[in-house]
């Protein structure tokens, strides 16, 4: 039974209606159409899946037309579940284009992006068999993904910035992805390798492989802002979120997913995932911070803004606005800082809400001192004490805050 | 004078007894077919060896098979020498097939792995010219390599684990191999390129150069095991050997040929030549394990089992299991630590065998700990001093040796 | 009006004679032809200039064949501009044979690269339309560049060598430069990715990114020397110098823009823009020299000859020769460092003309000992103290100097 072809956008109105007020519907938290790379030996394992529009609490009447298309296709679509995959059938193209049918030709440049994608895939429909190359995804809620489609969705939401930072749910996602070996942006079975080495070398015909690993690179499927600069690809993992006017440079700096910045950041150091670093800060060359796996005992690290971290410094504990951590140092949880009286004080100024007792000297623990604002980090080259003072560094105080 | 087809296993099984009861023979203790990429100017020039295969110390009979192929094409091979190297010539591929006739049926997957070599090549060797581009070669004894393939084989037998490593000998292999601009897995002479420039450059045909080096990188040759992961391919050279389950993030890290490790490791920070790092262990990001030819003393740095070497830590001394390197700190072997009486006695309880006096405060040189086991090396952040206690990570004893 | 065809190299010399007599003619510092590649989408914006050959301060000669060339083919050159950009046309390419017509001949391997340029486009032009793909660049003086063509000659004429390090007028050169994404040699416009992302992506035509940059990386258009080595293309971004005999590994290593080494360096840390390091030294894994942009107050750093920087030190000072700096320290600007009298007189015994009174114990500020030979920078591991003492490297002064 398929979807008539509609002629205005009101009927398009009046048809999403009844879509969605059928039994059970439920809105989607996200969809999208991916084209997925299959296994070269097991077809039936999806290696990646390539997003040229995801969806992300938006764009509900798209999401029902979609729905529609896959019912009047003959799919059944479990709304009860927390996701449902199906491949991309010509019905359901037909059907899509049907229902798409007064957008399909105002659909070009920004303009209904979903519709965009339907043509597309109706015209490569009519030079070739879609096969099981194509796949939609629709998650109905944000539980453990459960398909390859779906943890790839949620990578794309970070990365593209429509989804918070550590506000996804990806338990269980290194679980569903493969393992495999990368030449460019295509994915290769390991075994399959193995498999035909032989032939493969003899002819001189091995693939140039650039990486082995689970999940793909930022720039494989992301197009940064205009001012971002991301000198090497391997330095950005797919999940990873970069605020335009952030500058990843080649040294050591590394950004892993769940992991990234929320305003124009320098990079020359690493974020580790679940890290997360302010507007208007610089990660020296070499500077680490940990990440909850690495060392934070669970807590994720947030550098605030303009913050300072020097050469191959190590962070380990979340930093408020204007810090400095010094060229060098490793600031951990349970390292113990010196503070002056004097120091102390001017530190209180930019921390108006920190109650604390001032003494003459004042000894904290690293973990003591997390989030705070205005802090220069040290290490007194004459006695080797961690100290720590009030920076030079501008700290901007909410004033309706305090 | 060719080699008759032979007919069944047990003929081929007299058949190597013969070859192998010649005056003078001797089994390889390597042996394999390559494809070469040979230089663009050059052609005598060898760029590089590439092997579907190697034997290190087995498969003999495939071995006595190829030498017999060799022999009764005219080649004549010299026992005596350290290694031999010849072109595959279609009088080697007829002979060789005449005498593997037994087993080509069945040399397909895993099985026979030398014959399905043979295989490819007389399927090669039916459409196209054999040309000089396939060089076999065998080591006769583990000397200082003479020649290209020779090294390769080695490296081969380092990436593959079936050499171990540090055991073998590679001395001269820089002096051997050519320097070259890698675009992709493929070979340029740079004098190639630069007589080329002008024409290459203005047709807009320039190559993509990846890297200049005498070395590939491991993924250029290696399949990796399916738990094992390498973000960048840049970041492990070819001759370095990582066990499965080795991660190598794309930060900070790199390891170096005739270096890697020996269980599950997790790599974000640089393992350099000849250093070796047991399973479980961590190598933080950034971290350096020094090298023989970076500050050693000559004396290769092995880490053992389930060590942690913080973030931006340097570590100069081989240490035992269950050891940690705060972030941040370098121990090198002169460099003076501190470890009080109470710590020292429980240090010792994970290190039965070692004789030291305890006393009130004890300073030990860096090379002096050097292997021990379950010590955590720290900077007291109030006096600077380097200090070392007894770590929180388990050491298994091998109450066999104890 | 077309240059007549010159028949003998006398004829030649005149000919140029003529042409640089002309009324307010000016010799071009820098000049050379390239090819551009221009937007997929904005073609009149120019995103890579490649070169074949650059001139810089030489070969006046040819420059004044492209010059009149171009006066002959009606272009008007003004000599009282900075800079001057051209299309190449057809008509311009035909002069310029002409006029070098005695040398075309022998115009081939290392001779007469400027000729074998112009026959290079000869033979393309016959072929093909020239368009607008090819552009010729004078520079009439080193002033701040004004467009692409000339932010990339001078680029080239640092990595080239033929301009030493800081010396090139670069002012405003990031503005000039168009933010791109490089697939290979590729530019493209990330708003042209943009418009094509659905049908790329859909098609599985979707091109693997592998920066975005302003700038291209090195190995796009520079062929190193023979004993140069570059191991990961990544590290070393265009406008770097890298003397013959440098290695750079692929760890956490990188050398920006306008930065580099005059001498054979081994490079496994961080040459920050305008940084310089002299021959026989050795930059350790992870050490960071810091740039004028990071902590150096605008002074350019420059390492002398034979030095160590340890592995994960950071230097924000210039060294002398000899000079060590041990793993995991940071010597800035205002690093207090302790000297004992009997290691100052031996400091001073390797720089003669530093006039410094000699205390029991000499405390200094790291930018007081800027620039000076044969130092050991360490942290004394007893008491945290950052010390100095006479370096065991090799310090050769110059007779003539002292």
């Amino acid at each position: 039974m398929a979807i008539e072809k509609i002629e205005t956008k009101e009927a398009f109105k009046s048809f999403i209606e009844k879509v969605e007020a059928q039994d059970g519907y439920r809105k989607p938290v996200a969809f999208g159409i991916c084209r997925v790379d299959r296994g070269q030996k097991n077809r039936d394992k999806i290696l990646q899946a390539v997003f040229p529009l995801i969806n992300w609490n938006e764009n509900f009447g798209s999401a029902a037309v979609l729905i529609a298309a896959l019912q009047d296709s003959g799919e059944k679509v479990d709304f009860t579940a927390s996701e449902q995959v199906f491949d991309v059938s010509d019905a359901m193209i037909v059907n899509a284009v049907a229902a798409f049918n007064p957008y399909l030709a105002e659909a070009e440049g920004d303009a209904h992006k979903n519709v965009q994608v339907i043509k597309e895939l109706a015209r490569i429909a009519d030079c070739e068999e879609l096969d099981d190359n194509f796949r939609v995804v629709f998650l109905f809620e944000d539980a453990a993904p459960q398909s390859v489609e779906a943890v790839y969705i949620k990578l794309y939401a970070l990365s593209l910035g429509k989804a918070a930072l550590r506000s996804v749910n990806l338990n269980g996602a290194f679980g569903i992805l493969q393992n495999v070996a990368w030449f460019g942006n295509e994915p290769f079975e390991l075994d399959w390798l193995r498999e035909n080495e032989i032939e493969l070398k003899l002819n001189g015909a091995y693939p140039e492989i650039e990486s082995v690993d689970k999940f793909p690179r930022y720039l494989q499927h992301i197009i940064p802002a205009d001012n971002t600069r991301i000198l090497d690809s391997a330095k950005v993992r797919m999940g990873a979120q970069l605020h335009p006017g952030t500058t990843v440079m080649p040294g050591a700096s590394y950004i892993n997913f769940n992991a990234g910045t929320t305003g124009a950041v320098m990079v020359e150091g690493r974020i580790s995932s679940s890290a997360i670093v302010g507007p208007g800060s610089d990660v020296g060359g070499g500077a680490s911070i940990l990440g909850v796996l690495s060392g934070t005992n669970g807590n994720p690290v947030t550098i605030g803004e303009n913050v300072l971290l020097g050469a191959n410094s190590v962070t380990g504990i979340p930093l408020g606005d204007g810090c400095i951590v010094d060229a060098g140092i490793a600031i951990l949880e349970g390292t113990k800082v010196v503070i002056s009286k004097a120091e102390l004080e001017k530190i209180k100024e930019v921390n108006p809400s920190w109650d604390v007792a001032v003494e003459d000297e004042n000894i904290f623990k690293g973990v003591e001192l997390a989030g705070k604002n205005g802090i220069h980090f040290r290490q007194n080259s004459m006695t080797g004490q961690i100290i720590a003072m009030r920076s030079r560094r501008e700290v901007k105080l909410n004033a309706e805050l305090h």
